[in-house]
């Protein structure tokens, strides 16, 4: 089967031709002040190899993505945007023509419940910041699905079979892709990834350490299942 | 002058041989939990340039840096750290053979009070984080100086120079280096920045908008005179 993906990746199969995916990467940064903020470690590597793996198979690809250091794919529509509002925004606008949503940004859960515009000079002593809940991108999307395919993705430290199959049902998807970010050479970062495929009714493929290129081709052929 | 700096970094005068300059640079992250954290938007680019000039000059270079995308310098003495203890603990460990110390890392003056080692589960309804001061790196030092040249920064969005005179000050500096990251080229990420020379005597010197490479080498010439 590797054989199959370096055929694939080199004959460029347009088995994804006409299809419409959107796919978010990358983290989102919530602003404390002009300075300060708090984000996480997605690197958009995972969500830029969907992207790059969709475009190459023929697919017109929007990637909505959080600040990176990754240069987008060619022949990609590519949305910046810094805060979890702004690609919840994004995300809503570019919605309505997709066949596809793969949902690989790691978006904050969390914003600061006031952002101010001048540095906040430090005090003595602590300090409490308030956090309020963002809007949860991926259940907002569950709920208006239609006929499209919906794909999240579970990164966990603990218990990533059973949460993975809780967001599946909660957040309505075909499918999610889990990963164990504690274990090496899997999640933020780094060039691989070790992922489980699990889909709504439950099927679970584990695919062992491989670079986020094969693993977002895997990632695509289940997809096709799901059309 | 442009011609001046020009012959300098060609002719690469090592006005600094034998000085032994430790310079810290980038931002620091405060974890959270095993995914999200706290950080700012220094890239390293302002320290980076300080720590290349040095190095031309002549100057033994120790550049203790927060996570950044950058390459360090050739010849440079890199200590690769991640939070703001982290970063206080490498300088104190490098501190005693400086003859100068140049604080240009945008480090977090808060930490969360605990942090967690599993990803936190989003709940319904806010969250309240609670934060720690950390360790005032640059008033430490400042307090076991010593003849030795201590040289800070300041990114501010307001009161520019009144607040970096309260810093020479307050931390016992010889220079400060004053920002608006307000401004148009100046600031975080950019190559270029616009920059107040703030000696203890307050005497100020404004540089003009400048590659950070020309206001390195200022920067040098500058702390030449406290020598």
């Amino acid at each position: 089967t590797i054989i199959d993906y370096i055929l694939k990746i080199e004959s460029v199969e347009k088995d994804f031709y006409g299809r419409k995916i959107m796919i978010t990467a990358g983290p989102t940064i919530e602003a404390i002040d002009p300075v300060r903020f708090i984000t996480n470690h997605s690197s958009g590597k995972m969500g830029y190899a969907i992207a790059e793996a969709a475009s190459k198979r023929g697919a017109s690809v929007t990637l909505i993505s959080g600040p990176t250091n990754l240069s987008p794919p060619s022949d990609v529509k590519l949305v910046s945007t810094s805060s979890t509002l702004d690609m919840y925004e994004a995300v809503m606008e570019h919605y309505g023509e997709q066949d596809i949503i793969i949902k690989s940004a790691a978006v904050a859960d969390y914003r600061p419940n006031s952002t101010v515009d001048k540095k906040i000079k430090k005090q003595e002593g602590d300090l409490t910041l308030t956090l309020v809940r963002n809007p949860d991108i991926l259940y907002e999307l569950g709920k208006i699905k239609d006929n499209k395919v919906l794909v999240g993705f579970a990164a966990e430290t603990d218990n990533i079979i059973e949460y993975a199959k809780e967001k599946i049902t909660k957040k309505n998807l075909d499918l999610i892709v889990a990963n164990d970010i504690t274990q090496e050479g899997a999640g933020f970062g780094v060039d691989t990834n070790i992922v489980y495929l699990i889909d709504s009714g439950n099927n679970i493929k584990k695919i062992d350490k491989s670079n986020k290129t094969d693993i977002a081709h895997q990632i695509l052929d289940k997809i096709k299942e799901c059309l």
